[in-house]
């Protein structure tokens, strides 16, 4: 049987980087049409230099469901008209599968949400694990002041569905108000 | 529908400890019976006191295949005749399910094997992840000074299958003799 070679790939685990990922996602401000409340705010964000929003370093492996693919996710800190810093949120295109986060650096939290718009959130700071079960989408948003990074493992097949999230948005926003955070609800569900 | 909820859970990242685990495993030296070539070191060691060999702190979901077990495993230091401590090691009980461990604290060795015999290592240090390919056994060998601990996550239909190793072992032995590690086949395959 011809099998798939075992691998090793460092981090630095207090600065949360990935040495030389073999893939590197790179999502700017530009890219974040639709998200926040203040479109305007974030025409403005993008007209003053179209900073970088969120990256994605990952070292990939087969598609299959029992594989599992991992990596470094960074958030940037900043707001758009007051809703912090956040990336766009998926369902899995296999909705029946799980995701473990754990937090390295900075502050913020992983909004998850059910497709009846069910909405909660957990914390990441350094050390926090997050478990998304089956069926949630989520949604990393970045309420500190420095890089938000965390190491995840999903299963190989899991896939992206970001269309839903596009159309449906999370029924909670997070804003930073003189240094405080709030959790906005902008629907029932 | 009726959804598992999120949750998170807490690890001291450079200590490599999980805060209250739901479930904690611990094998003492006397589970190890038939795993060290010098079993009369073995045993001498159980009778002076039958140390802790390693310990699994585990966040137990659903045994289903999209969901994600994760845990920290915890191998202490140590030899049974010039042997480094170790784990039982294991194939998944569904054999085409991968693993990823991350490096938290500590020095040695994930080994890894086939059931053809063919025997691969990869070093543990902080923060090093090693990618475990599905239908590899897989052990942990500590050949350092203080605990070695790792984070772990694998398919939560994954199961253990460790009656193979016991009755094959593995083709390769981790010993420490005057300070340095030594690889040792055991024979060809």
């Amino acid at each position: 049987m011809d099998y798939m070679k075992p691998f090793g790939v460092d981090l630095d685990l207090s600065k949360g980087v990935m040495k030389n990922p073999a893939t590197h996602i790179v999502r700017q401000a530009s890219s974040m049409r639709g998200h926040y409340a203040d479109a305007a705010a974030l025409e403005r964000l993008i007209a003053a230099g179209d900073p970088v929003h969120y990256e994605v370093a990952e070292q990939p492996v087969p598609d299959a469901p029992g594989q599992m693919r991992f990596g470094i996710s960074t958030t940037l800190p900043g707001t758009v008209g007051g809703e912090c810093f956040m990336t766009k949120g998926h369902y899995h295109a296999v909705p029946d599968t799980a995701e473990v986060y754990v937090g390295l650096r900075g502050q913020g939290y992983l909004l998850m949400k059910t497709v009846e718009g069910e909405c909660l959130w957990e914390e990441f700071r350094p050390g926090r694990v997050i478990y998304v079960p089956p069926f949630w989408a989520h949604r990393t948003v970045n309420t500190g002041e420095e890089p938000l990074v965390s190491f995840y493992v999903y299963p190989g097949n899991a896939g992206h569905n970001y269309g839903d999230i596009e159309k449906q948005g999370f029924p909670v926003r997070v804003l930073k108000r003189g240094g405080k955070v709030e959790f906005v609800k902008t629907r029932s569900k």
